[in-house]
């Protein structure tokens, strides 16, 4: 039996065996991922993100636990990524104070992902760990990405669904960078909602929505642009106007409301066919990274060390610019 | 004349046109680049990176302005990189904002960015507007971004001097995001050193200095792993132990020392050869991902569309992995 098939027929050991290979980029950890790909693209990919602070991971838990708990409950894989993290501390004490409220239970998997590697590297990793996760079974795969850059929201672009988690209080400069995030929410949630400020900040959000969304929505689904409110938007069934939804999730208020909107977005994207134009995208965004890395893996393959090395030495010495270099490489190659 | 000759002569006009094409890498920008490349390799460049909320912007103007009025005063450049914002609104503000304080003279010129693109996008534009500050002639460039993540990190690494900016009352969840980020810090910042808490943040950042910095200088510089205390550490002179300086940006408290250590910091770059090695490095980094992009323009070129398309439909059917997608296209492409 390969890693791919104890995997596939429920071996958890396996399974953190091949995520840990996946997570290094192995070629054992390629050939599985290359065996699993046809079982896969069956879980809702959910990705949470936002400020730190904002009680992302008691709110990942305690969505993870609502699943669980459900009359019918679906399996639950959370990958709790942080990229700027270089020890492994913060994320393995993260793991153990998730396990109180989730150990015992075998249809939750718990990864966390810290990586002193490139961003680009991480989100493959993640793309792998994701897939692996999704074609165990995992019917609800949470992607936690702590942080509020770009990263995180490439990283966050992997799910079909992306709740952006806001908490009262957040300062003005905050509230600048989240800008940029709102882009990409499909659900807004306001946790720790008990806490002053929370009208303040839905307040907030709601004038950030009306700037941000409307226009970009309908003009990508009628082919020009044009100012809708969200009222009028809300007829029209091709349209998602992101709910906002207050949560206090140490205790678990507003989980149960959360989990109905983020089944209702998964409703509307097969609905409206988006679900499998996210997936395409997705899929190609993949095919491309994997086809650049290998075009240049092959080239340097073929290329010795001191012509490299004398190139960048001409580099150095500026007698040679960056495009030359390049030009002459390659020139160099075919030769 | 070219553009690039009379960024060149001085043209400010010319300079910010340039800037322009270089960031939207059009191919009138990559042309002056690389007419521009020779005329690089002489500024100071400088990144400052850190938490929403530390006054990073404050502090980077009054570094600016005390460069400014210094007995021999030099030219400083400030590009601003916030990848998190859509919106140039932000960006725009930005510039306003410290107009006032620096407008009117000649000897500096600040620029924002802000993009949609891609991070690796971000990335390679900053290093182009960097490269085009530095033929120019300015001899401090300061690179300023926005946020604690992985990609403020990547950009910040174009840098020969890496400041980190901490402001008093932290949350425990951004001190532990910081940790990532001390270990690019040459020198480390505590801003708002006038508020609550700030003899808290220098016990924190010393300890994580500790836990982070000597053993891991000590392997670079004698090839073998020994842990050395600070005080020890600080006789060799191959070692740079990351000096804490408390600043009061908005009265330009402390501005004086940082700018101190600055200097310092490059003088040792120089003294033990680490920034010709920085140097290297950069140049190579870049002239991998132009090779990279070089490689798959090519390949795509010659690749015609309905065979990707036909490619992505059986990725998406799962009936091709990935892999075996890369493969056939590889195959098809040679054939």
């Amino acid at each position: 039996m390969t890693l791919a098939q104890s995997v596939l027929s429920g071996d958890r050991l396996a399974l953190a065996r091949l995520l840990t290979l996946v997570e290094n980029n192995t070629p054992e950890g390629r050939e599985a991922l290359d065996e699993l790909f046809p079982h896969a693209g069956r879980a809702h990919l959910v990705g949470v993100t936002g400020s730190p602070g904002s009680g992302k991971s008691s709110l990942v838990n305690q969505i993870a636990l609502h699943y669980r708990k459900a009359d019918s409950p679906r399996r639950v894989a959370i990958v709790a990524v942080d990229p700027t993290s270089p020890f492994t501390g913060g994320a393995v004490l993260g793991d153990r104070v998730r396990m109180r409220d989730l150990s015992g239970d075998s249809g939750v998997f718990i990864r966390s992902m810290a990586t002193r590697g490139s961003l680009g590297g991480l989100a493959q990793a993640t793309a792998g760990v994701v897939q692996v996760f999704d074609a165990a079974g995992f019917e609800l795969v949470l992607i936690e990405t702590v942080g509020a850059g770009q990263a995180e929201v490439d990283i966050a672009r992997l799910a079909h669904t992306t709740l952006v988690v806001e908490a009262p209080g957040m300062g003005d400069e905050i509230q600048a960078i989240k800008a940029g995030i709102l882009e990409i929410a499909d659900i807004l949630v306001i946790n720790k909602a008990d806490h002053p400020g929370a009208d303040n900040t839905e307040r907030a959000l709601k004038s950030m929505l009306d700037l941000a969304h409307p226009v970009e929505k309908v003009f990508r689904h009628h082919g020009q642009a044009m100012t809708v409110s969200a009222p009028e938007a809300a007829h029209d069934p091709a349209l998602w106007i992101p709910p906002i939804v207050r949560t206090v999730a140490t205790e678990g208020t507003g989980v149960a409301e959360l989990v109905k909107s983020i089944s209702a977005h998964a409703e509307h994207l097969r609905r409206s066919g988006d679900w499998s134009k996210r997936e395409r995208t997705r899929l190609e965004t993949e095919l491309d990274l994997m086809l650049t890395q290998t075009l240049a893996a092959q080239f340097r393959a073929q290329l010795s060390e001191s012509r490299y090395d004398e190139i960048v030495d001409q580099l150095t010495k500026r007698t040679l610019s960056p495009w030359e270099a390049v030009k002459s490489l390659m020139n160099g190659n075919k030769s």
